[in-house]
């Protein structure tokens, strides 16, 4: 920790006075000495106020579904979202200091009008189906394990089409852009351009094929092309690479855990510029090593149960329930008996773009 | 603007009083509705609370003075340096969401003891000479006019070895590292290890040759390897410029206005990952296109005075005064009678690199 | 064209007999005057000494096979592959100046022992099945309409379980690193080391999922990780495209063209640093536009038939067939009645890479 | 080496018939066996035709000197340039397999007229003065110790106005360009469109400033905007890096031994997308580690003699001497009594660009 003062005798109250009218002209100048700030300002090592805690599906799930009796979804309120707000960030609806986590409720036959903002978004699908995304007209069905892409100034909407409502995870950066003033926004049509409902987006018909790309669309995009990753690749990614540690080759991170990360290909990096997007399988009884890094985590948990440690507090999770690990805090996840699918999403590419990036694992690699 | 509602009914009493039991249990859970808070969180475009504002370089200069008479420097508070605070920004020590400003003091025989930390940072000298910066043991001197940096995790101090007090201007990414949790920070040694003085730095001996890289020193390096950007060169360049346009050939920004950027000679690209550094000089008479531009701009009149406008809002700026350009405020400058020039330093890099940038001329190109 | 001589008049014969001694002595030096061959080695656009040219594929299959009867696959000769050389470069086995391509031949039972080297090579398998190539102990089936990657200095070799003998399309870069003289080469083990004939390599397992990466294996890497790229994926991708017009949506690179690039999931580049793979679908009646393009392509007709135009010649081409269009030569494909499939290989990249890459459409775009 | 022969008995009288008949039948069809030549096409390191060679200065210059009295200059020869033909190459005037290098020859008064082509060019003044070259109208002067870039496509020419002769290295890929099918050619102007004599070049007011860029040219330049790197700065450069060896500070590559890389402000990376070039100063008595690279270099000795030792055979080189290391091929340099000056350049970009790049130091690092 820094020291608390200065290597100097304490001032005599001659001494004190003038320093109070010292920094009273200063407050009144819109200045302020980092000498009494600088311990809080720049920090050892990452402080964030924001804390580790745990959101219960049962409850999440229950409040949307109470939010769908009571309040309608429309242009103005634009989508029935409920955000998972940090203990620690004083109120904000901020998952994260970077990070919006949401929980999206449509009841049959709703829609969620169009709309475009710079701020990056994706859906995770914890259960149900039913619900199609537009991304700037091409119509994407969300069903069970699906991620879903609508990268910054998309115009999208959603409608659902079932018969039963259908809720899922919304994860944004909303945070960082709010701070960081560079928001954009713009409303489309208050209905849906397109209510087709195909088996598949047309973006993962031109995108969703191994290492192959369509040769009329050539470059490196900002964000990833493809709309939806259907549960099914991410599904048989993971058994692969568990079928190649039971075979005795590379492929898993470590003992028991499989993982992925999702990435746009036109450029093998990350799904969007801000967001990163990954997910974990572990056999029954497997863990990771405890480790800090610099950025943020959130974590649902989409089969099974685990338990994940951060600055040393277990936290048990089961089926939708979120977590989230602050900046720095050290983590390790232990899966329980039936083994644990895990979805995460990160900040990651910020600070790795900006040479911000650090970890360190206290148990060595 | 959003909408301030959704396009339906009032609700009831009834009604409101099973939102307002939903809305308490949602708060209780960590939980806030997105429909109530979208207007603000997600702008058409961006609304800094941050303002345009000006500080006085005769208030800042007489303020530094003062701290020198009552404050020591040494280990603890570390730096006699006084922060801008933006007045919209709630007393925070931040002249613009992403950036810290400060006026830096040291009285002649005095240390700035030795310390690093992760916040990339730099000097501009607006005045004096005398004191050096010593960069993981390279003794850089400072002079009027030159520009310095301390890119993050490199150990640095500062002494005065002159008869006079100097004071200078400090640039950090220190809010950007505090809102992102990526800060660090170690002690170096109390007293400075070396006391050399030299006329120049070891750093600008190795690269600052035009167009030439020591080949013992290979590969992209994440920050500038200069120490110093001597005044001697920023003034040829900007010189040189203006030659050009007297000679009818291309060089300037805009006529009458020459303008150079700090380079990274490793990558062609920014000093440091995080900020952005340039200086201006505009003819007497000479203006700049209004603008809009996501991201914060400080400057700081080197000499000459010119008007800059904000947000329609004029502002006089004469040697050493500071100014600050929130994201996307429509700016621009108009020299005065002895023309200017100005140093300008920007977090305009970050959003570069996230694909969030954006700049609108409402005059066109 | 260049212009024959110097705007003067032609040298006496006195002159002449000094300039002739000149000459001889600057020959004898080893010099070379540059004012009597600059037409040649500075033309005012390519002029290759590659010509177009077919190859048909039964003539190819016969004199492979004919070969599997005469002469055995082992050390030393290393594999039984019979190259393309492009009758205008002068006996030299070079497809095209940078390119080389082979018909390798393999019967029941035989081995090609391991090697490798820093020459890039592919194979496209244009019927059959029944051989595994061996890729530093990765076991990939080679089947119809697969395309393999070998990327320098990877072991590799092939070996047949079936009852039939098997052809295919080898394509390296072997004569682009013979002329910059950058090749090196290593003898592996003498059988393979693996005769493992899974229906996946475990690099498919790993990297072949679309859009997904392995965590565990992080950053680019030169050359793609993806060892075959099985026909079943290009097949559905080419399918979609044409879909996807059918129904009035972008995706084909022109009316009735559908295509894809073969690309690298870890940078959405090319295959290899030096080679550049397609595959492009014609429906019966489509054509593509001339187009003049720096760098040499290859095509071999998988299914169906065309017509390929290089520099105003037609050449009838049908399954199998090997034509080759040298640098800057005007070509365009004209399918045939049932439409065609053709695989495609060219040298794009490396003239991409240096900014020497240039095309040209006299119909324009 | 490879093996000379399959591992199977000689072929009897029959069977050797049959294969001439087969090999007879494909040389007819235009194919080639690549079990026959693959020792020559695939060998075990590179085994480059370009053998090391001396070229002496004295003779250099007498024939260019003879060259000013017996051919004039002007379109159609377009410059009276003597290529360096490497007597391993067959006649063809390339120094290396890449690379082009020639002393050209401009007598007082003379003009080379304006033209521009893809191959990309520079020229190393040895000695003289007093000739301007004009690239796209911007008049640089060349002095001695100056190194000049043409990048491709760029129009330009040279005038004499002084009223001595004067000689220079010219550098060229015209190799590589020839090989690739790459070139293109276009005539400009028969008189240079500009006889100014500026003391310094535009592109120097604009780029030369020391970690300066214009701000009016943002972004990445495929070839550096440096039209000059003037002596002065080149030879500072290499001073202070001895003086910092002296004081006992990093900089130098090898002890004794300052070295610098020509690079383009814009990136950080080599002048021109084809040619890296470094200027080296070894004190007397200093030597360099034996290397081994893929890739070929020139050297031509500017002040100072040394010995360069390529594949065991030492080379005496002195003032004005050019001499070539083919690829891989073993060297290192051993200053002479009074050090010595050498500017180098190579064709290592492609090689590194393309991941054909390898290096190695049979005495370690």
């Amino acid at each position: 920790m820094h020291q608390d003062s200065m290597n100097v005798p304490l001032p005599t109250p001659e001494e004190q006075a003038e320093l109070n009218d010292m920094y009273a002209q200063m407050d009144q100048m819109h200045m302020k000495p980092l000498w009494n700030q600088i311990g809080n300002l720049m920090p050892e090592h990452p402080t964030p106020e924001a804390v580790p805690y745990k959101w219960d599906w049962s409850t999440l799930h229950k409040l949307a579904e109470r939010s769908g009796e009571l309040v309608p979804v429309g242009r103005g309120g634009e989508r029935r979202a409920i955000g998972l707000a940090n203990p620690g960030l004083h109120g904000e609806t901020h998952v994260a200091p970077t990070l919006w986590a949401a929980i999206q409720y449509l009841a049959p036959g709703e829609n969620a009008p169009e709309h475009r903002h710079s701020q990056n978004a994706f859906r995770f699908v914890i259960e149900g189906e039913g619900v199609w995304t537009v991304v700037n007209g091409d119509a994407t069905p969300m069903r069970r394990g699906d991620f879903l892409l609508t990268p910054g100034w998309n115009f999208h909407g959603h409608h659902n089409i079932a018969s039963e409502p259908m809720a899922w995870l919304d994860g944004l950066d909303i945070p960082f852009q709010y701070k960081m003033d560079t928001g954009f926004f713009e409303f489309g049509t208050e209905h849906l351009t397109d209510e087709a409902t195909p088996e598949t987006s047309r973006s993962e018909r031109l995108w969703a094929h191994p290492g192959l790309r369509p040769l009329a669309f050539p470059g490196a995009k900002p964000s990833s092309p493809i709309g939806r990753y259907a549960w099914e690749h991410t599904d048989a990614a993971l058994r692969d690479q568990l079928a190649l540690e039971d075979a005795g080759f590379a492929g898993v991170v470590s003992p028991g855990h499989a993982a992925i990360r999702f990435s746009n290909p036109s450029t093998g990096g990350d799904v969007m510029q801000t967001i990163r997007a990954e997910f974990h399988r572990l056999r029954a009884g497997a863990s990771t090593l405890p480790i800090h890094e610099v950025g943020n985590r959130v974590f649902q948990v989409f089969e099974g149960s685990a338990t994940i440690v951060i600055d040393e507090k277990p936290f048990e999770i089961n089926h939708g329930d979120v977590v989230v690990v602050p900046s720095w805090k050290k983590w390790h996840l232990e899966a329980g008996s039936e083994g644990a699918d895990l979805f995460c999403f990160s900040d990651f590419p910020i600070f790795e773009k900006l040479n911000l990036f650090r970890s360190y694992s206290p148990e060595g690699i």
